[in-house]
């Protein structure tokens, strides 16, 4: 389990823990502007399988102008990568990288302490309300 | 200066660095996957001017393999993005997420150190060969 991670379990297939997660990024500010079929990639590419796997990316255009602001440098850690996995056909995982471990990796700079902190609670808000639908 | 990004200052304008960015990451194996360009989506969501600037998806199908299945979690960290910056007219910012930062986060993991290794090794090479061009 790893602490760079916010998560959350959904019971229910991929599709529909896509579109939670999806609906429930838009409801509180996040655009989907990227997506990445892992799955789909990794068999095209390598010839293996792996369990569904999507990387969307995730940004919300205000809190990111105020992070590359503070740091220009942090775009380097954008969009915030939210993952969907499947777990089996009534168990998909939902992982995001956790702001608060971007700004650890930017230290003493108060106002990416101040974004991370707004954009974490954002991001949990959204992984619980998947998950509870 | 951040020290959880690779950088590479380019003597030329924002399209030629792109360009060369685009064409040294493939010369090593990265494809890019995704492409925000910020500028255009802050000018158009927040009505805010910002120097051109995108943010490159750049992923190796063997080595995302490699690292989630050494570390699932991992995936919230990819693609690797790389930064296209405009500084001026005759200068471009070139930074990417180091991977180096990345394997910080899952510490304890042999596997992933050694892939991290070997990706910072990859993009460094692009960096350095889009700047000499």
């Amino acid at each position: 389990m790893s602490d760079y991670t916010l998560r959350a379990t959904v019971p229910s297939t991929f599709d529909k823990a896509e579109n939670a997660i999806r609906e429930e990024l838009a409801d509180v500010g996040f655009g989907i502007l990227t997506e990445i079929d892992m799955a789909a990639t990794l068999k095209a590419k390598l010839g293996v399988d792996i369990p569904r796997q999507k990387i969307l990316g995730a940004c919300n255009p205000r809190f990111a102008h105020r992070a590359t602001q503070a740091d220009p440098s942090i775009a380097a850690l954008l969009p915030c990568s939210v993952v969907v996995r499947e777990i089996d056909d009534t168990t998909t995982l939902l992982e995001a990288f956790d702001p608060a471990a971007m700004a650890s990796l930017s230290p003493a700079n108060a106002e990416i302490a101040d974004v991370a902190t707004e954009v974490r609670g954002l991001l949990r808000t959204a992984l619980d309300r998947a998950a509870a639908r």
